[in-house]
């Protein structure tokens, strides 16, 4: 009889395939056995690392041909773990120490550190564990002489099944046979699901110990639609499970027809939709859904992960290639957005008692002006490569606001006066994400050429509910009438100087809010690229006249429920 | 030749006397000295705590008799300070193990635990330290068979300059002499500044080491109107500052006056000017200074400084005590509003990354709905009493004040099965500090008796910034034109009802912005009871025209500065 597990729908789409059980070298523990020759076991153990170390070298430069240079990046952290003395002279004492087995130790010292970085506040940390172990089981598989990772050996279609996938397990997947997979632990963030979004592959992950009862080769259903996975699925259910997959396949198929139309209503208004990047691996996406533009660049991606703050020339290389590959399309760069729940553990910033309600994004760069003026002037260095909107976010006050064009203005200037080109075109906005800006839109929208609205952070503040905080997650109530209010208060205000607004937080990619959005006066979109064809779809099937009485309407209405009820009831009639 | 220091105005008022350098015994370390008998030591030490509980304990009688129960809390803390093993048994086990004499090993545990609860991120536990070095110091001073704590025994006029006051000190200080004093430590919220405002004695904290320069009876002048201590003045500045403390004397008595008139402006409008209380020991400075009523009673200190929840009989004792003593005028109790910066380590909450935006006030109160109801029983029974407002903090949506509201009328249900009698007439009300709510004002005012703006909260949540972080304390701008909006949206959305609004954060008694908050509408202001009769003199030079005008003309600007500088301006002509 069946069986069904439930996950997080980590990456859309359905698969039906054999289950592939698969588990890390490391999480076998190898037996204790003492050692005559402790210099020798030593010797074997450096070996091991080095054989490591020229794996990893080469997985590293087929991902960055493979997938770009910011998928490629784990790998030098991996690199750098393979030479990080906590790890490596650690497991080497203990050798010497204990005349232990090299296989031992390092099991041993691995447990500590994933223990360690598991017990930590601190999400980017915890993650972290995962490398631990990649690199770990990596090692123990030479020291064992048996290949590490058999995924790269799959020949038939699968879906995998593991604890957690890490970057080395995704870096090697074989698209041609691999259909899916589920994983034990993770979050929508996690690495694994972020790959799989980014190889389009269908997953579910955070299933929790279930999913390790699941029996290797048993035929399972994974409906990534759902975050449902079918264990050893019925006849019956497979053949609805294989008419949903057709169905589903049919519509992405078909939806990719859409990729080169504009996006129209159905009585001629025309909308803007883009997509949200997170760096330069992403834009082939935004265009291959045919995004009409990039409506958010979190450049934070390109400060994370690493040990120093990138350099002018860096940044630079990277806004001019995203302009560059976005064809004159426009594209809006947010500058740094760290700070809250985006740490940079080189900064050394001072912790702070509420994080979310401290000194992030503009605030963090107005108090650090050389972390802000390097990244402004790789900015107008490449505006020329495309069509570049600079945005900067968290803006509270119009004070705030003056001072970061002062400092765009002052580099622009010095930048000039080096004769260095810079667009004569470039739009500066801001995001809206904090209430007293939509309070006071009417009069910032004088001082800029656009604004975007950030749902995610604006919800969060208008209701002094922390967005990661399980036990207020029921105040986060994008439908509430406040934020509606807020939202219209903003795009009235900015049409009245004739400026424009977007919105880039996780509302604008929703299919149910989107004709509200629209019906509030909101022209522009930001969304992950995958969800660009299905608002185009839909909103090829919408007017004016309707999207207009339906906000008027909701507008009325006192509590997210009565909204959200309202607007989908409209949505099926 | 004079010089000046500056700290942090604690309590208003100036006071010319000698300075009386005070330090606690404690601060001078003993010698080490081996003991030969260790059992022989043990017992001088167990003798020496004995005798200071006994002291203890009459002074916690002595402070309770003059001062209110509440003050004398902190001397059961003390009490239980004298039995706990960290301190005591430590001690002990150091005289044992080490052969060390009492004094040397009471100075060594004492600041073990002072550095470490000065280390921590809580400033409740920092605050903490002053306890346990006054606790110390007295089992020291018995030790060493002198005196402890030499501020009972000063006769002449004085100021006392001192590193912190301990509760211990406070409570001996002799009014007939002492004229304020000056501390090296400690901010506007720490217990000396608290005790000083209590007292009505003038008081300037945080001054820093320069404090411990002063030379002991040297003439200073404390004017803690201004945060600005004068060392040693020249004759000039002796007459100057004379003069100016006559002024102020003058103008506290001359304002004493009226006390007993009504709140009412030049052209006879009335307006509620009520007082915060914090307990039952508040009532009777706020009657003093000639109270409307209460605005804000904030229940939570009856849930701090303790080991456990407070019964259903000690509020309700509380409750009725306040609501008697205020003979008939409004009392607005406010329901539990804890979390954020207010923890009660007794309910072992877990830590939120960000708790200002989390389970605090009635989200937390919704989720406990023990600790809920029970203090709604104690204020029903106690509406009996006197004038009863019950008002619940932290609403965001309307849902969380309809589970309030059914709670409360659960409780009132059953509390009349029983036959026990409750006011007919109790109004029940929210705080409105949240964004959203104040958004949704128009919606919410048709299901409460009236509004109460919270502008501490309002403003930090409005701008997106910790009010006790100083990093983005430029952000905490009352006169922000997106704060106006909000307040004359939820005045305007009450009065459409029908209901009254109310202010019980620092605004409400801020004389600057009381003309502006006339001017939105507002008809009731809470605030600390000695800030009443100057904003009673000050609405008695006003008129509705004028407000009216001020309001709508500051409406027109576009920052805080302009508001502030269009609004002093004003007040000035």
């Amino acid at each position: 009889m069946s069986q069904q597990l439930t996950g997080i729908a980590a990456s859309a789409g359905i698969a039906i395939a054999r289950a592939f059980r698969y588990a890390h070298a490391a999480a076998e523990a190898p037996q204790r056995a003492e050692i005559g020759d402790a210099s020798a076991e030593a010797e074997r153990f450096r070996a091991a690392v080095a054989r490591a170390k020229t794996e990893v070298d080469a997985i590293r430069e087929s991902t960055e041909r493979r997938l770009g240079a910011a998928k490629a990046e784990i790998f030098e952290a991996h690199l750098m773990l393979l030479e990080d003395p906590d790890l490596v002279d650690a497991v080497l004492e203990q050798i010497g120490n204990e005349s232990v087995n090299a296989e031992y130790a390092l099991h041993e010292v691995t447990g500590m550190i994933v223990e360690m970085l598991r017990g930590m506040d601190n999400e980017m940390l915890r993650e972290r564990a995962t490398d631990v172990l990649d690199v770990s089981g990596r090692v123990m598989s030479h020291l064992q002489g048996r290949p590490y990772a058999a995924l790269s050996g799959i020949t038939e279609e699968t879906i995998i099944v593991a604890e957690d996938l890490t970057p080395s397990d995704t870096a090697q997947l074989d698209l041609d046979y691999v259909r899916g997979f589920v994983t034990e632990i993770g979050s929508r963030t996690s690495h694994s699901a972020i790959m799989a979004r980014s190889l389009e592959l269908p997953a579910i992950v955070g299933v929790g110990k279930a999913a390790a009862d699941v029996p290797d080769g048993t035929t399972i259903v994974l409906d990534a639609t759902e975050g449902r996975i079918v264990v050893d699925p019925s006849d019956e259910e497979l053949a609805a499970y294989r008419a949903k997959k057709d169905a589903h396949d049919a519509r992405v198929a078909e939806l990719k027809r859409l990729a080169a139309e504009p996006s129209v209503s159905a009585d001629g208004v025309h909308v803007e939709l883009a997509a949200n990047i997170g760096g330069v691996e992403d834009v082939a996406k935004a265009m291959e859904n045919g995004a009409d533009g990039v409506g958010l660049f979190r450049t934070e991606f390109l400060y994370m992960g690493r040990n120093s703050l990138p350099t002018e020339e860096e940044q630079y290389e990277t806004y001019r290639h995203v302009l560059d590959k976005m064809k004159g399309k426009r594209v809006v760069i947010r500058t740094l957005d760290i700070g809250g729940d985006k740490e940079l553990p080189y900064l050394s910033l001072p912790k702070e008692s509420n994080p979310f309600l401290g000194l992030r994004a503009v605030r963090f760069c107005l108090s650090r002006e050389d972390v802000f003026r390097t990244q402004l002037r790789a900015l107008l260095r490449a505006s020329t490569a495309g069509k570049l909107n600079i945005m900067f976010p968290m803006i509270a006050v119009a004070g705030e606001l003056r001072q970061a064009k002062t400092i765009l203005g002052e580099e622009r200037a010095k930048l000039e006066s080096e004769g260095v080109p810079i667009a004569a075109d470039i739009e500066v906005g801001i995001m809206i994400e904090i209430p007293a800006a939509a309070l006071n839109a009417d009069y910032l929208a004088k001082e800029v050429d656009f604004f975007s609205i950030g749902t995610n952070d604006l919800i969060q503040y208008t209701m002094a509910a922390d967005r990661m905080n399980d036990a207020v997650a029921y105040l986060y109530q994008p439908y509430h009438p406040s934020i509606l209010r807020l939202v219209r208060m903003v795009i009235r205000a900015a049409a009245r100087e004739g400026k424009w607004t977007g919105m880039c937080g996780e509302m604008a990619g929703d299919l149910t809010a989107i004709p509200l959005l629209l019906g509030l006066g909101l022209g522009e979109f930001s969304m992950s690229a995958s969800s660009v064809l299905p608002a185009r779809e839909l909103i090829g099937r919408l007017s004016k006249e309707e999207w207009s009485k339906l906000a008027e309407e909701a507008l009325q209405l006192g509590t997210q429920e009565e909204v959200k009820q309202f607007v989908e009831q409209r949505s099926h009639a």
